[in-house]
């Protein structure tokens, strides 16, 4: 294998860690001699060519850094075929062997699309809070995002004293309960409403029908965003429930930011090594993930076509524990 | 002076630091040889008698904690003459000599109200994330919200990185920007919007103006809650200003939570251990507070219907510093 | 199986998620009908009769909390027979079924020798910030204390700018080296020294030797506490190598506390209603583990005597993210 | 007035919230219409010229780091009118008509002889965080230090639970015990070591007389660095009352780093602005400060020679607090 140039981006949602992945790429790339572009803004910026070398020191100081150095965002140009092949101008006029893309489901399809199309190599990392992709464990991000939550939650319970109220606590994840369910068991709530269950409406009563028996003073229920998130649930409540004292947080944005864990930064730095081995072994087209603690390698196209289950565990220790 | 039986409670809503101030209170009165009965649930504990013996043990370890180990609440039956009679009933009962309540506006206007109707020594001591009491530089709560905002709207930031994102960010404070103004000189936001000015029409159009002009890649506003907030500010930018990509994130309960900065543990320490203080010294219907760094005491009425002014330099400052 | 009453206790060092431990135990044991125990101060209160019964509400409002609500201690009594003996006789006398024991290695082999001797039922659940268990990925607390050195480097780091200037950080881990080696992972460490590695006067020699070639400010270096720790390779360094401005930082005892992180909680909760689960199955003394995200039991005889290594992949990750 | 150029150095020990205090300084003078000259490593950089143009650009995302970003340092050079000179052909060249110095004692000291021998406006504004300069209420970086300790004693409390235990944990602050003592109030830690007291060996006599009545679990003292510090300690009760179990802990450099307190950034703010109003008014050599939240002017010489006193409520606190 004889890679010499690579390009690395970022794209789609940011997520705590990606800076630890651009700088664990550029410094393993180097290590082995090579050359590294850094590409701003993700696809835009390889269609518009706002793209500079990235050395050693440009990604010191970095690894503990909230967001994203190399910035993201999302291009609609780079869904059309005319859109790639303007990437791909760029990438041939500045001798780039290989694409590093960090970023999540619409990132990789991106990515699938270009390499179907024109000549290079592409390499997906997975960065997105969601959690959501098909063959690994974790993503980066997903971590950090969750220990955010719980944070907020810890806050949101010291303040729920009174009797009879109820916290629905909207949380972000429209396709995939990881982060709900499992900051729910964390923070200690009393239960989750995630996207994989399709049996919201019995949720809600079962644990109003638990509520009402318990002693509890406050409950707090974790909502993944989704058709109306935890604004909808509260006004069923007020409907169906009156006696409750109801109250909405929806966390928003903030769960995007912040410094990432030591989790994150250790599957970032892993990832990112692992993503200049598998270009050193000549893999194309893959993503790399973490499987049972090991550095995988799975086809793109099945990480971006494959679910990702829910362990019906969680969803056990939760109702036990919420007692 | 010969107080022997104190009581204490918290009322109103909940602020980082009551802990400590219960501590302290307790603690002072202990040292005095005094005795001290914990109120829960603020005034309806104190008309239903919810009232247990505190000891030095039972605030140890509490220093830390958000929330209020009495807890709180909001008592439609004590703004009655009747509440009123009832609470005293159980004040001569348990001989409470004199009452120390933590909290806010509402709460010293109960306390008031019953030190006028009855013959019971009320000690207020400001207690509320909002910093809008007459008579002290600062409440007990205040420092702590700033803080969780300001780490909250640092993540915000994180994720702020594309083109002409204006985020408004909704923060605590119905009548008072103290919050919101200094937690944007804090995070270093474009603005902030706050219930003292009476512009806020110019304020937006001016802030956009400067805001067109710059170079920036995103732009941060902190608003109060009020007149529908946030929301309202991104509504218009969305209808006047339709180039701006616009985000709301409201804050929301959170900022009443958290464990409290050394800053609100050590307010609350001076405050409760001067309670117990104008106590010895046969003060009556007071509020305690601080100014330049040292406890002062103003009478209870004053507290409660003055205006606290926002200090024009830091108006001043923000505006510069977000060139 | 007829298990009715638990006995629980943590024993040995305190970890970040012992208390989210103790109230997964106690819920899930609740959960199926069962009485528990709290034995406080580890085997010392087992042996002297230091026990109360544990209901939903004396858990709540503890997940996030540090430390533990039973206490811990190290119980010299214990190692005899005539310890164990006085323990049982209090087992007995309650009529504890089983016994959980929340703890690191030497907490493992006296609840094995307990139930050598005695007809006593023990699971261990393994709880220790050093991760040197066998049989299980993650101990509780581990991510925790991770979290907390990563914190506490990242502000290490703010402050060293001086040309120069090499930082000994002494974490835990007297015996197993993953806090050291995955924290400078994590905290973007030039190298990290490690009691697996028994070469370690090669490896400092090799970390100047690429130091002295680098433009770098500053160079930070984990070691774990071990024959003088980071005090010993600083006064090497001062003789040796008398070119550079040696600092030490000793982590110490601030490793141990904290509020649990996401992880932790979780894998807290998980484990403890496990161990639920296996006494309903009938197991006997195991260990309850996670292996590849599952739940796993160990023979307790083994989780003591095997080793559990380090992953070769990450002192290669480290050596090339050192660059 | 009609200052065109400045220059801004750091110097001495970094501070969190130099970094917001170089930005407010350089936007307050860009907004001015003046231009920015930042000096890299303090006095050193001014000798060597090391020193680049600031541009608002240049300080933007730089609020809530820790550090300095002009980074620091500790000249020898300067400390003689031949160092002191160099400087100045510096200062000529580049054409700075007043030079900002953040820093402490020894950086103003090193200012006031640089303008008492050549013609150069010097203004110095208070970074340290031991809070030991005369003539402000509180110096930039010292809430955030405080802060870091309290969070620190938190954890180690969370581990302190067996009986007689008493750790001392050691601060920063040599000669001035506002660290020591105000987070032993904050913490709520049994006592204080510091320096301003001259009857240390009674001290801790009175509190182990005190710790003996007690039922207390454990003890925390809180000792300034000093004279062999929180060790020499250990080593008298190690010695004197064999009894206890004594632990140490020393905090040393994580108390330099951080993310600032929103209270730090504001005051940085609130200083750097004003600086450049002081320049604007013609202020010659002085330090800027904060007294009863309003903006002050302090003879440069008046700050370091006067010394500023530990409030002796806040000692009378702290012994009511810790029966």
């Amino acid at each position: 294998m004889n890679t010499k140039t690579i390009g690395v981006l970022t794209s789609g949602g940011d997520a705590p860690g990606m800076n630890a992945c651009i700088r664990a790429v550029t410094r393993a790339a180097i290590y082995e001699g090579w050359k590294v572009m850094g590409i701003y803004r993700g696809y835009e910026g390889l269609i518009s060519g706002d793209i500079k070398e990235l050395t050693t020191e440009s990604v010191s100081n970095t690894i503990q850094r909230g967001g994203t150095v190399l910035k993201t965002a999302r291009s609609d140009e780079f869904r059309t075929p005319e859109g790639r092949a303007k990437a791909y101008e760029n990438i041939k006029k500045l001798g780039i062997d290989a694409l590093i893309v960090i970023g999540g489901n619409g990132s990789f399809a991106g990515a699938q699309a270009l390499a179907s199309e024109h000549d290079i190599t592409v390499i997906g990392l997975p960065g997105t809070i969601d959690n959501d992709l098909y063959g690994t464990d974790s993503t980066i991000g997903y971590d950090t995002a969750l220990n955010t939550i719980v944070e907020c939650v810890d806050k949101i319970r010291d303040t729920a004293t009174s009797h009879n109220r109820i916290f629905f606590v909207e949380v972000m994840g429209r396709d995939a309960g990881f982060l709900a369910q499992n900051s729910a068991i964390a923070a200690g709530a009393e239960a989750a409403i995630i996207p994989e269950d399709n049996t919201d409406i019995d949720q809600l009563a079962t644990f109003i029908g638990r509520g009402i028996r318990k002693s509890k003073n406050s409950s707090i229920v974790l909502v993944s965003e989704k058709d109306g998130g935890a604004m909808h649930y509260a006004e069923r409540v007020r409907k169906e429930y009156p006696q409750y004292d109801v109250r909405v947080s929806i966390l928003g944005h903030l769960q995007r930011g912040g410094t990432p864990t030591a989790h994150d930064r250790i599957l970032a730095s892993r990832l990112g090594v692992a993503s200049i081995d598998a270009l050193k072994e000549g893999q194309r087209n893959i993503m790399v993930g973490i499987k049972n603690d090991e550095i995988v390698y799975v086809p793109i196209s099945r990480s971006i076509k494959m679910d990702k289950p829910i362990d019906k565990e969680l969803i056990n220790v939760l109702t036990i524990l919420s007692i």
